[in-house]
């Protein structure tokens, strides 16, 4: 790979690999991960195939490891602040989930129904990442405010993740004139919104 | 097929058809669509395989024919009852709802999942079954006087229908201490609470 200038930069192993993951990411934003092929990474970062599958094995592998990727990249996107008070930080928070589903939208999509439809590893990546994602609300100080940690609401904050999901793809599918601030309300209003419901009498 | 006093009842094509459907469905309700073959339906029903194909032409229609089967009986049993107020009528439509799930789990799971995972026949099915649940939160009356019908609503619902479905799905597979009760009151409770929530200052 060069640099603006033409010159080569020479990057370790890890260092290339990150990168072509990188590229993988990019390239997942707005194609399926069916139609990421190990060709179109190669044309894209002008390396030749045999170096791709000797950085990761194969396109099973490959796949693998760009998802990680996206899914790591969307847990660090959609940190809350640390600054702020509870639904602030939720407030923060799912609007950097909106931002990352709109310009990440065909790869997500690819994720959660390889994920939902049987595809084991799919599964596991985005189980873990939905985990953690649900588990930061309750280990989060200041969400700790927010909502009480009992079964019933780890429960709900799945089911709100879920609904969440739903509130997004459809959206950005089609918006029927809800505009962004419309949507940030009920993602961010919702979850407090649930617990007072939940709440016992 | 013969009643317990052995004698044969002669039922028209429409029957038997109706017959071996509601079959299916019994059979799908511990099984996945993948374990539903035209075999086992045979075995159960006791004739022959192909009179079964007579009347469902491949594995395909057949599979597509009972999931119809079984997602029109969901709808029938999850309609409110017609009286009551509205809250009272969600509260007993989402426990015939919970209901559903916890009798038919097996055959549910692969719904969803066929449905999610791309394949196409499921995943109409799947989607004109969730328009008719979400839809008639609007149209039924009573329901009406619970939520304006405007686009941020009709978004918000089918969010709050991907929660309910993995609220349920989530409590079947484990309960985690989370009693019915508790679930139910988080089903029926959540509707009036996010629309609240979503409501314009």
């Amino acid at each position: 790979m060069t640099v603006g200038t033409g010159q080569r930069i020479r990057l370790t192993p890890d260092e290339r690999r990150a990168q072509l993951l990188d590229l993988g990411v990019r390239l997942l934003a707005d194609r399926s991960l069916d139609e990421l092929s190990i060709d179109l990474l190669a044309e894209e970062a002008g390396i030749s195939r045999g170096l791709l599958y000797h950085y990761f094995g194969n396109k099973h592998a490959f796949h693998e490891a760009v998802v990680r990727r996206a899914v790591d990249d969307l847990v660090a996107q959609t940190a809350p602040p640390g600054s702020g008070d509870a639904l602030e930080q939720l407030a923060a928070s799912m609007t950097a989930y909106v931002d990352y589903v709109v310009a990440n939208h065909a790869g997500y999509v690819s994720l959660v129904k390889g994920a939902q439809g049987g595809n084991e590893t799919l599964r596991a990546i985005y189980d873990e990442a939905r985990g953690v994602l649900t588990d930061r609300i309750f280990t989060e100080d200041a969400q700790a405010d927010l909502i009480p940690d009992t079964p019933a609401t780890r429960l709900l904050v799945r089911g709100w993740a879920a609904m969440a999901e739903e509130l997004v793809l459809s959206w950005v599918e089609e918006p029927n004139g809800v505009t962004r601030d419309e949507l940030l309300r009920l993602l961010a209003g919702s979850l407090p919104a649930l617990v007072v419901a939940a709440a016992p009498d």
